[in-house]
């Protein structure tokens, strides 16, 4: 494989190679990526979201554990789930980098294949970005503008008690495929693992942001505060609480976890529910509903093929006080948020 | 002077530090720094504007050419100016950091404090961000969202034969700044220098993007294509031609140079039309206009108190070759972009 050196290519040429890797978008896109700035146009009387997202190389991810081209996607998948968990619809993105000076051109052209593949896959564009050198790791840095029915959002503050507590999808799978790849390679003869692996590595490397989720429950009304799971439920949950003003008691044994994640985890002897609670990347969304909307939720969710889980509720009111209970092996514990702390 | 270290404080205490300098913005912020996402609201019928600019330590600024806080004033300047070149109106802001982990957080704060001063100047209000420690440089990443009226536009590519090449404001100043916070110690006892200095700083560390010029071209639908100046006015000429399909004839004779850079140029012994083509970050506009339009247009900046300078012409068709010529002492020179790679 024929390895091109940025500095032969040049910033412009650098640009055009990963710029022709991405498709133009759609009559949205009134002026894309080549001028000052990128135009877009957006539904009559639709509000913008917007999130921002910055990775860097040793702190976010590492090249060990994850692949050029999952990267690109996974780098956009965490925008477009903090647009999913508004309610929004992901739509334009602007994507910059800083780049080591000897970093071979074909590892960005990977990065950007996933970033299509993902772009694709959601019905969003990249409308611009720019790129620089650096001295120290790469960078990439995305923004992502999505967009949202005029005073809709669904936001952490809203939960009451009373409500449920729910969660899409499966949740864990992401530190379980991250832990396949440390230490998988000493169980790789176990069956468990050849069957699970594909999985875990979906989970860790290509997580699907849940954007149609998001959407029925905007459309359903049904939402009372709603969150992604980008740094684990215990950190989440403790979000909503505390932006709510209320206290969430969390039943692990209703949390759901993947036949895979099960699986692994059972051989490596490791509770999954640790992965569920302080692993994160998973980009499920977790949120709170009036216990009244949950039966016709929970059937709206089947009919459009999608998960959706109670996993404990709002507690009443004379129970007050911020933060959340989880409920373990029949005790109950204070759980901590346990936030990854890029600076602890 | 105290200084606090940012693992003192951690992530969330570091986001209420430099969040707490910034203003709340108007009704336009409908969910604003906090939740995954922020929600913002625009005039009916608007276009969005978005742009984004990456900023690293020891390639875009260098902290004994730029205090803190005029670094974060610059930071936003640069995307400020890239709305202001599409005709547009800077709204909101979305700021991520990659932060080496001794930094102070004093620093942090005081670019922070510039951020805030040139958002309360220009009505632009930062509605989120991303932090992240680095075991690189520092890595500013900002993005702006504007607004602008649907269709309107003003694009690098309209440039038509016939047409005057115009600039806003002066040129060559902050080339200038940057010459003398280099090589300015040598003449400090020169009166021309203490005179220019202030004038000097503020051009290479407080650029004002022109916004104002940027809406009075778009109002008066006088403007065939816009630029900004950020990489000096040959790249700049150069994008045009190239975008628009035409050749600009750019007059050396005709640059709008600012007294003080006069002063200082002269003090140097050097030609500071050499600071205008090549220097860059002028932050200025740049770009061509219908001939029958120029006298209404220059009446139009005279009576708002700005300045725009014919300096040249878009060639006839029947000397079209896509390209820049610079008349310079009465020679005719080819212009090449010379734009700044930062890879070369």
């Amino acid at each position: 494989v024929k390895e091109v050196k940025i500095r032969e290519i040049g910033e412009f040429g650098l640009i055009d190679k990963l710029t022709g890797r991405l498709g133009p978008g759609d009559d949205s896109v009134v002026v894309g990526i080549g001028d000052d700035a990128a135009v877009t146009a957006y539904a009559p009387g639709a509000q913008i979201v917007t999130t921002t997202d910055m990775l860097v190389e040793g702190v976010h991810f590492r090249t060990d554990t994850i692949d050029d081209r999952s990267l690109g996607y996974k780098s956009l998948a965490v925008s477009i789930s903090d647009i999913a968990a508004m309610g929004g619809v992901p739509r334009h993105a602007v994507i910059s980098l800083a780049i080591p000076v000897e970093m071979d051109v074909e590892r960005l052209e990977d990065l950007y294949a996933g970033v299509a593949d993902i772009c694709a896959e959601y019905g969003t564009t990249v409308v611009g970005g720019d790129i620089t050198k650096t001295s120290g790791p790469f960078v990439i840095s995305v923004t992502l503008l999505g967009e949202i029915e005029a005073g809709r959002a669904l936001l952490r503050s809203g939960a009451q008690p009373g409500d449920l507590l729910f969660v899409t999808g499966t949740v864990g799978g992401s530190a379980a495929g991250l832990d396949y790849l440390e230490h998988g390679q000493t169980y790789m003869e176990a069956s468990e693992v050849v069957e699970s692996a594909p999985d875990l590595l979906q989970f860790h490397q290509r997580p699907r942001p849940q954007v149609a989720a998001g959407r029925l429950l905007l459309e359903s009304s049904a939402c009372t505060s709603l969150n992604d799971v980008s740094d684990g439920l215990a950190s989440e949950c403790n979000e909503i609480a505390k932006m709510s003003g209320v206290r969430l008691e969390l039943d692990a044994s209703k949390l759901p976890l993947h036949t895979s994640v099960r699986r692994y985890a059972t051989l490596r002897g490791v509770d999954p529910v640790q992965w569920a609670l302080f692993g994160g990347e998973d980009y499920q969304l977790v949120g709170t509903m009036k216990r009244t909307d949950a039966e016709r939720t929970e059937a709206l969710f089947a009919k459009n093929g999608l998960a959706l889980t109670v996993i404990g509720t709002v507690a009443a009111v004379e129970e007050q006080s911020v933060g959340v209970t989880l409920l373990y092996n029949g005790q109950a514990h204070e759980l901590k948020p346990k936030g990854y702390n890029h600076f602890g």
